[in-house]
């Protein structure tokens, strides 16, 4: 308790983690099965084993399990760029005159740039030790495909990423990272894949969307020996890697004798945010201990906040699984928004059970408020923050300013999921005062909330 | 010494130096002082306080003080982004399949994503503490200018950086990093200065230069009330800040009981190379322990290597006073070279002595195989190193791979300066298969050193 609170908190090698924690196996409710679309029965392991990796469907279907084993091999990766620090946000409080005790998990000191590693590495590995050849993926932003081709190449695995064309050509930064580490980086819409093709001959001149580029990825995935597809978010199994972020964050406050009181992160499909909560959340489960999670997701894409709590597909193509979830609808397509990370239409079924149950909060944060937020922090903390990253950065604050407002000493905790060293367009016209705040209106949502698939049980 | 040694080695934030060490103290032979172009005599202090803080003036001309005390505020910044890491690079020993033991001190952790922090925020205290309203740099690639934004931001100062243009044009995200610091950045040469107006004049559509921006920079500073100039690297002042690299490796390594055999560090003005080896170097001198310490600079700007000891000007447009160095002729401009840091005519006084006196060695390698060695860093060490940092990544391969042939076990220590996310038009070249390797003539070099001043003391 006496010990004084350094800077950056850093666990010792042999304090990380040497397993996940599974927080379905301490759900009271647990997330509701992924369901084939043809039949609407859950999907089996043998299903799911023709486009993923086996081990990685037995972890998408295990709610029992409450820790899974890191392999060693996963473990030393993690050793290259984790622990990540958790700092004690000296500045930040000093700059807002808080008696608040401001936290952030950092995940962004990696080449990658965000936490998206944790879970690649592992998907990578999994891959490797099945004896296949290589993985397809699809990626908008680029965090993702960065983060895949830097496991693949470390397990020398093919890694064939499908890039939003737009992105693809405005991102030629992103793209030139995944070709360093050797990845193959194909616009999406290509004539390399027979929806592609469709979509190319339906649509002219489209630069492509994520839906699109996971079709793509799917179907080569699904038609080449020797290759499975990865995802980056929303599924159980990267929750489950993702834990780390929390385990570890746990374990440092632990070692300080600090208890959280708050805990935010942002939410585009999930995985910063269920690994940042899950030992937090699996005690307040299990032990009823006080803490408030707090999920913020844009306000041009709110899924949780606004949503319907239904079964909808994971993919505006339609040819993945279908899974029960705060959803918008999935042909929603979210206004322009500089968030590449949080503009899923879904949220993953673990979170969106916990909400649901009342286990967590949900609120939304304007464009230009978490590029202010962003700004302020960059300036005391020195670090450049990821768009998505800034949305936590915001509730942070305004939560620290109100224990300014009632003299409380809250220890706020939040998760810094990455850095925008790839987002200085958005920046720059947040500098210029060209950035919009766009929400959906009511009547927009109940448009595609209309178009939901009917799915009785 | 039995102690398993981890991935990265992180000092506790009570094992950080408290006190920069100046080699200079134990140098037999000091570096020679700066002249005034003037008068040809050393440059008083009284001369130099015109253009910098008094405190650093202090600092230049101070050959005997051995510590020198880092103020709290600035140890306080410094535990925002360090103890910087030093790495066992296991995957790359394993990948080279050499006996030898590589580390790396890694820089690139902060938002501006290399060294020049460490001195960035010593300089922007002192300016404050002597309560100037503001300072001016110049920038070419942009390191030094973000880490000045940074500084001055935390410190609540003016920053003027003069851009060279054609950075500023082709460089937008760097530009738009500095402007999220608060800091006023402006093409060079401008319309601002006496300088700029009579470049631009002459020169109609100029892009500009490094000599220009420095002028122009200076000019400023010396014009307004309240405004020091300031500079990244050569000086030595700077090489005092940057020691803090070298002491936190050297702690590292005690701690482990590790003694380094082989230092590599890349080289330009001499900032992160003087620092990393600064520790080392002294115990050479004063109790003659074995160490190999080379510096590495690119093929294209060989002024170690291929330069003349003597004493030239600092910048281009000759208002700076003059320095004794290793230096290639003020006016020499390198080939496009993407090592944007490695681009200065001369090199530190004080590793210029150092070189002189055989204390170190000096190797050049070409653009491409720099390259080369980045990428094969990257795909196993899970970081995307700058260009700058490849150079000493290249020697250290080359070393370890002799290792392997004679079975030596050596330990490798090298200096991993900042990262390559502000590269990628580099790396696209190299991947492209579009990048030259330029060298030098003997008979280009004679014609810039048959321009240097004659100046005998």
């Amino acid at each position: 308790m006496s010990k004084e609170i350094p800077y950056k908190i850093y666990l010792e090698e042999q304090e990380m983690p040497k397993a996940w924690y599974n927080l379905r196996a301490d759900m009271i409710n647990k997330p509701a099965p992924l369901l084939n679309p043809g039949t609407l029965k859950p999907m089996t392991a043998e299903e799911l084993s023709a486009v993923f990796c086996d081990e990685l469907v037995k972890q998408e279907l295990d709610n029992d399990t409450r820790f899974i084993e890191i392999p060693e091999e996963i473990r030393n990766f993690y050793k290259m760029y984790r622990p990540s620090p958790l700092v004690r946000a000296y500045c930040l409080e000093k700059k807002l005159g808080t008696p608040a005790k401001i936290y952030y998990k950092f995940e962004g000191n990696n080449t990658s740039g965000s936490h998206k590693l944790n879970s690649a590495i592992a998907q990578a590995y999994y891959a490797k030790k099945q004896g296949l050849k290589g993985v397809t993926t699809e990626t908008g932003a680029g965090q993702w495909g960065t983060a895949l081709s830097m496991a693949c190449s470390y397990f020398d695995l093919d890694c064939k990423v499908f890039m939003v064309k737009v992105s693809y050509e405005q991102k030629p930064f992103r793209r030139e990272v995944m070709r360093t580490y050797g990845a193959s980086v194909t616009p999406s819409p290509s004539m390399e894949t027979n929806v592609g093709k469709k979509i190319n001959a339906e649509h002219p001149g489209t630069t492509g969307s994520l839906g699109c580029a996971i079709s793509e990825a799917v179907e080569v995935a699904v038609g080449t020996p020797g290759y499975r597809y990865v995802l980056g978010s929303v599924l159980n199994q990267v929750l489950l890697h993702q834990s780390v972020i929390g385990l570890e964050a746990k374990a440092a406050l632990d070692k300080y004798g600090e208890k959280a009181d708050i805990i935010i992160g942002c939410a585009g499909g999930g995985s910063n945010l269920g690994g940042l909560i899950a030992p937090f959340m699996g005690e307040k489960i299990q032990k009823g201990t006080d803490y408030r999670i707090i999920a913020v997701e844009p306000a041009s894409c709110p899924s949780l906040t606004r949503g319907k709590y239904a079964y909808d597909f994971c993919d505006t193509g339609m040819v993945c699984p279908l899974a029960k979830m705060y959803t918008l609808g999935s042909d929603f397509i979210p206004a322009p928004n500089h968030a590449g990370g949080l503009r899923y239409h879904g949220m993953s079924s673990v979170l969106s059970q916990l909400y649901d149950d009342g286990l967590m909060e949900a609120t939304t944060a304007k464009q230009t408020e978490v590029f202010q937020a962003a700004e302020t922090f960059a300036r005391v903390e020195g670090i450049l923050p990821a768009p998505e990253s800034s949305h936590a950065i915001k509730v942070a604050i305004d939560e620290a300013l109100k224990c300014k407002e009632t003299g409380e000493e809250k220890t706020i905790v939040f998760g810094l999921t990455g850095t925008g060293y790839f987002d200085l367009v958005a920046y720059e016209k947040f500098h210029d005062g060209k950035m919009d705040d766009y929400i959906p209106t009511d009547e927009e949502l109940a448009k595609y909330a209309a178009k939901l698939p009917k799915v009785e049980l």
